[in-house]
């Protein structure tokens, strides 16, 4: 058996287990130099927490375990394909690969499919489900809030010594 | 001022009090009935976690208050335009609005923007920056992990009466 087809087994087998517990048939492992650094299941049922997809739990986990955001070099092993938001997390932390078992196509007759999310969300703002309205800021005598942070990011950096770039 | 303006300001405060405490420059509101129920502020200097952006922290604090994932009828007020992962966040908490202030061009000169990363997953899954890898499952004896799902939710149904359905 593969590292791959290995880490992807654990990942299903969480999901079976997490089914055990009355959740939701999700589960992932995070891996960096083929050792497993932390695991996360679908805890939504669990949390009322709408954003706790198995990748989410488990990037939140290898974050807390590694001490840091960056989770540059790990690769996440999914039992079923990726969200846009899990998708969009795993990029901002830096995961390098994702490797997932069950499509979107598999999760389809049983309403585990999230394509007609990633459908909305590739649209254009004006035409998605959800109203996106921007309205600028009226600065007036206001410092710009960017402007006023990359100030307060020098004089730390100042103070402190340079820091790494951290991500939005 | 319009209720527009008022949460917009405040989640600039909230933003702007976030700098003061070292942290980067997003706030964000979740309202529903006119009535602030949530904050957040961006926590990954705090807390390590790459995904605790403003509106994420702010998703999670209303879903705790409210005892649901479901964010239905809800308006987030976010400081800065959202990246693809709170918007998708919002999307699969059933958030009906959201409304920002600062948008990318205007962080792009301070590194805030999330531009690049709209790009990226715009592309197909092979031409991303991170690698993104389906390796579908052998079933061999096993159960199809969706439909033993399936089937514990028709025994917990028959058990506990309907459910509503939940989101992924």
């Amino acid at each position: 058996m593969t590292e791959e087809q290995r880490f992807l087994r654990e990942a299903i087998a969480l999901a079976r287990a997490n089914i055990g517990n009355g959740g939701r048939p999700f589960g992932a492992v995070v891996v960096r130099n083929g050792e497993p650094i932390a695991t996360g299941v679908n805890e939504i049922l669990a949390t009322n927490d709408p954003t706790a997809h198995a990748e989410m739990t488990a990037i939140r986990a290898a974050s807390r375990k590694l001490a840091s955001p960056d989770l540059s070099g790990c690769t996440v092993y999914a039992s079923g394909q990726p969200c846009p938001m899990c998708m969009a997390a795993m990029r901002l932390a830096g995961v390098t690969r994702v490797v997932y078992a069950y499509s979107n196509e598999d999760g389809a007759p049983f309403g585990l499919s999230t394509a007609a999310i990633y459908e909305d969300l590739a649209k254009p703002f004006a035409d998605q489900s959800m109203t996106i309205r921007h309205v600028p800021v009226q600065l007036g005598d206001e410092a710009h809030l960017y402007a006023e942070w990359s100030d307060a990011q020098s004089k730390q950096r100042q103070v402190h010594g340079a820091r790494k770039p951290g991500c939005k």
